[in-house]
């Protein structure tokens, strides 16, 4: 099902590194209208390419070069059903449970809301299914919301590594333990970010908060939904088959893609074969391909048989970054199987993953 | 007991990467004097500036400006007693035997002679008791060796990693199993090495044959050695307690310092706690300082507290990169406790390593 | 005028660099299909995607997939009207003469022939009419040529002053002296290219043959052609003006994308504003733009307003990086004017030039 | 003369870039003992390390470990009798300005007094003479000052190629007009200064003022100091042989070390041969070195004759950073010579240039 007329939609933070990465990709989006635009005061009532410092390699759209930037307040966005929010922690919490209490859709990147227990955390490639959570979380507001919700993406990191992990949790059961060693571009830090001082020739071993929140929300996505008795749905956090992940994360002088180095271990013994990991992982095809989400990646895992690829440079713009890349699929001598895996962080890492949702949610008719 | 005069000592591959790094650091050596220069049969006949391709941030020291680079066969070093090979493996192995032949102390950096079950692997911050194998490897020449032996030094990437894992197996048993993710400068390529296109805004998530020499040479230098009935020594490959090790393996743009994120599970249980592990590290004194290796030093192990470090550019030049540094050592919610080490990948990882078993060659009288 | 059926043509060089770049460029082109592929001795046989170290970011294009890569002899080529070559200079003279002499029509990007009196240096932007050196180059030829014959685009970095300084002389007359200070991308080097030990956190200030190329490619591409007695044309070098250039190479550490600084000063006194400089440099448009070639950009010149722009990450690829970016165009206290130029090396700079220069020599006739 | 004992001496902007420069250059000096830091409210009452983001290779010093940083009021610096200055220039004018006034001598890296028409701007490699301006500066004061005087250094990239300049004009006579390119490194501009997404795989072509300083301090330093009738002196910025200098400055992905390609011509004509430069800038000799400076490098410039050097990562460290590299000295087809200058922009092209001063201050007796 696609939308009769186009919908009108918001981008909250629209001069960030986030907000201007929507603008491009709403530019010519056959469901979405770009109608309006929000940062912050120092911005509001500039003309969008005198608030912006634009950093995107393409120009920027001929649609919001007349536009103007708004203050982050529902009332600038009466029009619109959805928002994108490309706003930073310190401001997106309040913002966004305003839009949604005036009854727009709220598309979050922002960590906020990830760890609300009605909020679903969603990798449009994974667990589509937790939309489900949505209508509790409308009947908690008071009084209840008709339209309005909040739903969020992953951190880019955890997205990255969350998709191979769910095709190989549907392919051959629970996983029982994963290490992940992280080595991410400096854009997932947005702008003006990492100083050059500390990542030219060098390594950062440390991303503040970055590995709590990949070793929580994996946890989130990966598990599923129960209800108690009294018909309450709750997030199980994967607790039917503990799954115990360690991440170490590191910063390192590449522009844009994150390279995950990931082990596994199965509760199925004996654990499958890499043939059959490879297999596996080209053979998932996740929900927004199959509903037909128009910016979903037809390869959602794109297998890589070379012994050096992926590589993020080479490898991250790949249909569009919306997929993810996975190679050197072999034994781990410690756990079972280990390989290598590329997100582009700001394609399917963060604003393609909204975008995603987004289209998911009017497939869904969550959005009407 | 340090040399009433200084030994006459030749450098073999002395135009490459390694080879310039022997001659800079053995330009004022209190124990060596360079002698004399071994290269290709291109280089053989030419004064020294004039063969090499000096890639080295000191200038071509005073000593070697004038020196003739002979080809590498023994007749052209019959002044000295030892010779620190350089040499790539395509050619080491002959070369060095014949070395050795010729009653010469051969410290190498090559990968040949590694796997050589009477030839000591030594990192010389861990594994000093492994020069007892010598004997046996003089002994089995025919006629036996008085004065010749081969002794190699590890790969960079393993250098790094097996110093606090010796550490740790000192202060609380043996290890059970450990997890290794690095992110290696382009300089353990040597030159020219890893061509810019493949690394400037990249990672290549593969080095051949690295990880499999991680898995290896880790069993061997942290193994004893074993007398079988016959009163021959062999190195035990730490057989008495099974070692498990998987290494995953990157190129990382930077130019110098090798950073590995680890994890490692103990056998004792219950495991250390990142507390007791910090103290043991920091604790942990080489016998090469012990024993009053000039290039040995103070800190064997650099422990930071710091959340971010260790970092290559800011950590690699540390005691002229001959220690190692570790930081963020903390538990893992996998294995047992997770910390990131960076060694100098050119200081410690090569050619440090073996002027350091060279001294400590001399000390132990193995070299007069 | 468009060919009715799609002319066949074939890339020499085919696994190198810019013979990558020619693959992707002619997979979907509107005048030209791919038929023949040419490499060395060592790749002939093999099927494109063994014989190729494929290193674009797109795929290899479904195409070639199957093309069986062949030597680089006309016999292998005899359907073909065109060939695209990418080949380096130490074999390219012999071929590219070769298979003129076949009756093919040879785009070169290799500089063998760009001294030749005969054969045209043209850079599609600029000087289109030196395609009426054509006839001679053929009646040279024993028996004269039908068909055949040699053309070759400029250097990369010549390439990008060239255009401006072209769009310069149309609005202002004649240049008298022309300072340039270039700092250019690795993958101008081609594969392996660079070192990467050479390039990371450094500069190189000097590219072998470089600078004498662009102080004497420039004349010749802004030079017209002259006719002597025995109504022979020859190039004139700008002769009629003497135009001094002096040229400083300089690689950098970008992969893509020769930023260029330059100061021009003008024969006509006063000379313009810079005012007028960028309004007479955005109002330049080009033969290839004006006769209808379909990769021609719009723009052939993009001018900066932003005092700190171009800059080769965010203005490489705009147009398909088929146009020339310039900017801080502003008063030189020495000469009159100075501006920024940045040009892709690898697109207007090399494959691109290549194949507008194919798609003039089809509307103007001179490919059948 | 060197002084009987050490002088004591405080650093203002102790916790910033070049503040932690000159304390690690102070942790050893001569001349001169660190006693007392200033940076500002938020750090003081701190001690140094906890108040500092320490970013040096080397170690903070052990004699600085237990100081405890102050605000920069002269009360907090009574026994001090130097001080150097690292502060911003948002703030340095007025503290070194009270700093003076309270009898202190202020050796300052700021711009704030560079163009103060009786502060002396010397580059110690160049204009030792210009310390002649110090009584007029403290006559000035009211009432006239005993010891207190500001002195400053120049620019980065001003230093960097003002030493050859001089080192021209003093051989040759003076010079008609310069044209220079920088391309200079992401530690110029402090910390956190260039954004990484700005500056990896990218060029910056401009940076904010510089190149009006590099045309303006470049006439202040190698011109003279005339006297008018009333006996008092002001620097005549090279008026008696106008000079015009155009400068375009380019940020690159360099860690440390400023490159510039420069073009001059001479008044004389003919003007000197390659080789005849070449030689003339090899026997400069700074007075600072002459005079007996411990800081002043034995070679003020060093002449390459590689083709492809300097080169920032491989020679930025030569003497400490403390002389200037020159290589590629040929003649240019518009002006008359071009060449290459390196130098480090952290060393003397900052703090060292500072101590420098201070040197010849203690030497020439303005410092007691």
């Amino acid at each position: 099902m696609t939308p009769e007329s186009k919908i009108k939609v918001g981008v909250l933070g629209a001069t960030g590194t986030v907000g201007q990465r929507f603008i491009a990709l709403l530019a010519e989006h056959p469901y979405f209208v770009l109608h309006a635009l929000g940062a912050s005061s120092r911005s509001a009532g500039k003309q969008y390419p005198q608030a912006v410092l634009w950093k995107q390699t393409s120009p920027i759209p001929a649609s919001v070069r007349d536009m103007v930037v708004n203050e982050c307040k529902p009332e600038f966005f009466k029009e619109c059903s959805v928002v994108f929010s490309g706003l930073d922690a310190e401001v997106a919490g309040d913002i966004e449970a305003a839009f949604r209490s005036a009854e727009l859709v709220v598309f979050s990147n922002a960590k906020n809301f990830r760890r609300d227990p009605t909020v679903p955390l969603i990798v449009p490639l994974v667990n589509s299914s937790h939309f489900a959570m949505v209508p509790q979380q409308r009947t908690l507001h008071n009084p209840p919301l008709k339209c309005g919700f909040i739903l969020t993406n992953a951190n880019c990191s955890t997205t990255g590594v969350v998709v191979p992990l769910a095709a190989l949790e549907k392919a051959f059961g629970p996983l029982e333990s994963c290490i992940i060693t992280t080595m991410q571009a400096i854009s997932g830090a947005g702008y003006p970010g990492v100083p050059s001082l500390d990542i030219i020739d060098n390594i950062v071993p440390y991303i503040s908060g970055e590995e709590e929140k990949m070793e929580w929300e994996t946890l989130k996505i990966l598990g599923g939904i129960t209800e108690n008795d009294n018909a309450e749905k709750c997030f199980d956090m994967h607790s039917r088959h503990p799954l115990r992940i360690s991440a170490s994360c590191n910063r390192v002088p590449v522009v844009e893609g994150h390279t995950e180095c990931v082990s596994v271990r199965f509760a199925r013994r004996p654990p499958p074969s890499p043939q059959q990991v490879r297999e596996a992982l080209a053979a998932y095809t996740s929900d927004a391909y199959a509903l037909g989400c128009p910016s979903a990646p037809r390869h959602t895992i794109f297998v890589h048989e070379e012994p050096d690829r992926p590589q993020p440079r080479l490898d991250r713009d790949y249909q569009k970054g919306a997929g993810v890349s996975v190679g050197r699929i072999r034994q781990c001598k410690v756990l079972d199987i280990k390989f290598t895996v590329l997100a582009n962080n700001v394609a399917i890492g963060a604003a393609t993953s909204s975008i995603l949702n987004a289209e998911l949610a009017v497939i869904k008719g969550y959005v009407s």
